[in-house]
């Protein structure tokens, strides 16, 4: 399988993050793709693709202008009224309040387009979220060329970023980016798998209303979990979309045995809606030694997990979302890679 | 004119506050309502009374039941989840979020029951903000039952929390509480002027849909300032309460000058309201040295605000909101509150 990469996620390298109430060095950081390439150059996955330049078109496909021209600027705009260090939004839009206008204000506009307080923008985001963009574009171009399956090694992840807004370490969302280009390039059901352990509330919203794009997600229940305020049962989707849209929010605790149960049942749904190509959000973020995670899936599990997802049989596009136990990431996300490709293989 | 005040605004002391991207020593400390009590004493006000106790009642008028039970036990919660650190949220449910279901965690409650991650949950909140109350219901017997005039040194500050939940170092709103209390002793019509910096969002949203409380507010416009997603000019009141909301939003840099004249305008708009009583919230955080605020006020211009009220003529109950320059606080908040006084006693 080949594997697209940047080193520009590099350039998302904050200080701090807020979590738990403290202020502490980031889970999301950049050695977590270092110990994801490490391993794809171990095992000897396949050939280590650099990334090409797709623009802003695609990213406006998904993403409204002026969230995308806000992210551009924002820090620089930061810098202006505060200096030079990380920025981190403090208020937000909750009920009774209005989100009609967009602030003039710096510390406004970063409020208004995004919805927590751990995300920072740094020096670098911009170039590193276009880059992690252009990651999942060049990994969908290959696909779309005839490769059977690809892994963009994304970072800063996506999942968690919708059309206008940021948070949980997501700025663009690189899934539903390379999903839209896709549809764009002629296929009529792309399906979304999301196993990262958080709800992928994004991608979610990206794709509410509409039935060309099929979201499927596992994930820590939202009355337990973040990001709390979406990833229920009931949200079946609406409008063209409604059916269009399955969640499987599980308990803290959750084990291999419930998992597997619950997998069967998501890629079930998938098959039923047969589409042209699987696009599988992979978060490694379910395993039992993550720091910020309360699920009990063990490394030898994300074997079975790529095993069962070559069971579809489609072109799959695996696009790296969230995992923040260092030393076992590239592990655990490869064994997903080459359990596939071998099931693949043997077919 | 008499004071009423309690120790326990000791009790909210946060070791931080998330602002402007750095967790600092919060500016909403303890010696805020020092400061101001040294002035009152210096200055022989008039008495200093302690607060009588109103049990949740009243509280329960204006605040949501589940709120203010999650307010009761949050510290508590926290504890038992992570250990004796202050607590602070992390995520909220902007747009294409839900708020039908309150989440089971702490951490998921603490992110539906605000709007900020700058206000920090401690051991003390729940004695202090009861507390708080309790000042200004205290203050409001005292006027209900003849007074002219009354202070109510509250701290913490109440304007930015609304009917469920907190934000802006404000949790139980206690000039919405006092004036729920007067309506409930019989009043038909209350009138509160909030002139704190920042709009009274918790306020308006509670009593927007009524017309026996008009609310009148002078504040940072939400295009540039804190908390951006309501105050605007248009929002006028909803329903019965139609017509019975008034926001003037003022620039950064507004002076005594322009200030003077809105001012004259919101004293009309409710002079033009006749209220039983009026109540004012007051922030002195519109001086020009307040290290988190934009206008230009000196102190000298309380004296003009405090004389401005006065001739309103009414029952007038001052609640203490905002104002962070600790060393002139204490003359800035009693400036408003002598020259009304000795207005009233020339007429």
């Amino acid at each position: 399988m080949l594997t697209v990469y940047s080193d520009n996620h590099r350039l998302q390298n904050a200080r701090f993050e807020l979590i738990d109430g403290k202020l502490l060095p980031p889970f999301e950081n950049p050695l977590r793709a270092d110990r994801v390439l490490a391993q794809v150059q171990q095992v000897g996955l396949g050939a280590v693709l650099p990334i090409q330049t797709f623009g802003l078109d695609p990213i406006l496909r998904v993403h409204d202008p002026g969230y995308v021209a806000f992210l551009q600027t924002a820090w620089s705009d930061w810098v202006t009224a505060h200096g030079e260090y990380d920025a981190l939004p403090l208020n937000w839009a909750v009920r009774t309040m209005r989100h009609d206008r967009v602030p003039e204000t710096i510390d406004g506009r970063l409020s208004y387009y995004s919805f927590d307080a751990g995300t920072p923008i740094t020096s670098g985001t911009w170039q590193a979220i276009t880059a992690s963009a252009n990651v999942a574009l060049t990994a969908q171009q290959q696909i779309a060329q005839g490769a059977g399956s690809a892994f963009a090694l994304c970072r800063p992840p996506g999942h968690h970023a919708a059309k206008d807004f940021y948070g949980g370490y997501c700025f663009l969302n690189n899934a539903a980016i390379a999903a839209q280009a896709f549809c764009d390039a002629g296929a009529a059901r792309v399906a979304i798998l999301d196993l990262d352990y958080h709800h992928g509330n994004g991608t979610q919203a990206i794709f509410y209303e509409r039935s060309d794009v099929l979201f499927v997600s596992l994930h820590g229940h939202p009355s337990q979990e973040y990001p709390y305020f979406l990833g229920f049962e009931d949200e079946l989707g609406q409008g063209a979309g409604a059916g269009y849209n399955q969640n499987y929010p599980l308990r803290w605790g959750t084990d291999w045995s419930q998992y597997q149960t619950v997998l069967a049942e998501a890629l079930n749904r998938i098959k039923t809606y047969s589409p042209d190509v699987l696009l599988v959000s992979l978060g490694v973020d379910t395993f039992e030694q993550d720091p910020i995670s309360e699920f009990k899936l063990k490394s030898a599990d994300y074997l079975k997990i790529g095993a069962s997802l070559a069971g579809l049989k489609k072109p799959t596009l695996f696009v790296l979302e969230g995992g923040y136990a260092i030393e076992q990431i590239g592990v655990n996300v490869v064994n997903v890679l080459t359990a596939f490709e071998e099931a693949e293989l043997s077919r």
